[in-house]
């Protein structure tokens, strides 16, 4: 029997209550093995936490996962669980932190409420339902506690929804949006870079072996010399290559680039693209050909 | 046998020596899930690291538990492990800092001086016990080697006393005092939601059952509106409801609420209380009926 | 069988990567311990990166250990394992990071270029060789893949070198060079105590015992009054007395001292060094007797 794995992500930051809820899942599922992804999320930045939980799990063994961003916490907002195609099962707030990596993970296929009250801590506070409610249910599953038995059955199209935008494809151009900004001030997009291909025009060169070698980015000719538009600020940055990698482009110039999650993301070789031009998650960004 | 948890707090920050004493625990105790609590507590700030480790270490399962704030170290303070009635050894330095955890989880029953060597690295050097007298010994005791073993009897009243201040509740007013400012910028106090309401009154319609959902919080009148002063800077805020979640307050306005830890805290809903009021660690605090 | 330990540092920061890699780890090797020796290196600061595993290896378990701070992936740099000769297996980047963790532990005996496609994940990335070469084999390593699969034999001469200078020891002076500012602003300097002994005099009074309870600060006489040039800015810090502890020099006092990875060190009592005196990694520093 391989030790479970139990991906965790919040937005707890660096005090001790992400240390807390670990504790409690060592207590219950004591073989466990919890992987922190982040508790950096910005705060109450759901939105972030949803890219993030996405972006990791699918590099997870299949198993029980825990995510929470909160901001409802103690309120109305639904406690949940879901199962996904793959065969995770996801716990966390019903405010959309989990929808994405369902899609990613090949789809919702069940929620349910979290219910039972001999899952959960003895007591459970209004204000910490990381340690009190989703930890020990989380770790109940790991621990082999059976889906059906957290709570009742939740018709999915109830669940509070949160999407990334679908890019817009035209001839030359490709229209998105900055879903989110890493540590390096890298700014990585809702677009494939399938996607961008299909606006700026296959490379000639791709062949099956590129293809295996480097699935992410295959697509876009490396050396495509493009511009970034930000509406918001009418900015326009020009020229941007498509570089298979940061060491292709001098430093302090900027790419395009399909990134380790397979989005396309718009960077600075050593540099901060977002401090630089001024990009936020949530801002409108558009790709033409030069 | 369940594999010993150890609960791990320095001030260590982000480099690697909290990896450093995690590889020598593991080096004797391979088989423990050593939890870091955190390593951000402020530097040298054995009030601060007291506080987190007594929020933390009553959710870790009864184990050995690792504690390094240590403005002393290769000084005369002394290295102890202490026993709780719990049943739990703390290891770390004779300042304080393990004292009011103790205090949670029982009551301190027996104190002794790390005086073993070989429990301790063939090298011990003067600036990092951390890594050569407290990590080891704190391993070995996971792994089975009995307290006596450390070293000889310390008297209790001969240990660093570290007490965070009992709250005085008046006819309508309780004084006291901020003991912690956490990551969200919420003000920890140093009293229980029962000390509030002895102070403004019970909540009329506490039942049984809200006490057992809500045990933190229960006593005080949810809505009850109370008005927070702060001597330091006279600066007085008003008013703020009683509330048992954030989610029940506007977005910017402050609280009071029975927080995680089973105090009284004093918040800003997606706000930076401590930041907006300019309250720090140790300022008396007064909460009056309005 | 001991579980394996793998040391694991970046310069990933506080993302979700390093969480990804130890995913992948524990799907391949699912009893390792992953221990995160700290993923906050200065980004592309390779030095800085070897400094921090060279001071954290020899702490650790015979094992094998994963270092990623790759500011040329995807480009021409190899994927490299190295082995030394205390038995250990480094996985990371040619382009020093790994050399002086390598002679910390003895020496580097063999080097391979990672080649073997099945010990890496299926689809390998252009940007992220962290996930996609470099965990699958350390992984692998760990799990008992013998070190000559992971690909063909370099020649140790080929590899990029990265050495710390060598201290220059003359009639009461020792030059040298800052190589890592810590966390708490302390300048670790490329020197030993013994080093420092042959400069300024030992100390008379050390004997066998003081030796063995102190490996690390022997050799200088305690109370040593020194000064520390900085040419750089042409600065004179003068008295700075040679110290065993931080606890035996005034608050807000200079001192010189035997750190705990061994090397010299240049600190102020809960003060913060390299702020106070503008020192930076990579600067020369001289220490005189006065």
């Amino acid at each position: 029997m391989p030790r479970p794995v139990i991906g965790f992500l919040t937005d707890f930051g660096a005090d001790s209550a992400a240390a807390i809820c670990r504790a409690v899942i060592l207590s219950i599922a004591n073989d466990a093995h919890v992987v922190d992804i982040t508790h950096g999320v910005r705060m109450y930045a759901i939105r972030d936490g949803a890219y993030l939980l996405r972006a990791a799990l699918e590099w997870f063994p299949i198993g029980v996962h825990l995510a929470v961003v909160d901001p409802g916490v103690g309120t109305e907002r639904l406690p949940i669980a879901v199962r996904t195609q793959r065969g995770d099962i996801l716990v966390g707030p019903d405010n959309g932190l989990l929808m994405p990596a369902c899609e990613r993970l090949g789809g919702l296929v069940e929620a349910r409420a979290l219910e039972n009250r001999e899952l959960m801590l003895p007591a459970t506070s209004s204000t910490f339902h990381g340690r009190d409610v989703f930890a020990p249910i989380a770790a109940h599953l790991a621990a082999g506690t059976p889906f059906e038995a957290v709570g009742s059955v939740v018709p999915i199209d109830r669940l509070v929804a949160l999407h990334f935008p679908e890019p817009r494809v035209g001839a030359g151009v490709l229209e998105t949006e900055a879903i989110y900004v890493d540590s390096f001030g890298n700014v990585r997009l809702s677009a494939r870079p399938a996607d961008l291909a299909r606006a700026v025009g296959p490379a000639a060169d791709t062949d099956a072996a590129t293809a295996a070698d480097d699935a992410h980015a295959a697509g876009v000719r490396p050396g495509t010399v493009l511009r970034v538009e930000l509406p918001r600020d009418s900015r326009i940055v020009e020229p941007v290559p498509w570089a298979r990698t940061f060491g292709e482009i001098p430093e302090g110039s900027p790419l395009l680039y399909g990134d380790s999650s397979g989005d396309v993301a718009f960077g600075v070789n050593r540099g901060d693209a977002a401090a630089r031009y001024g990009v936020a998650s949530g801002d409108r960004v558009v790709i033409r050909v030069r």
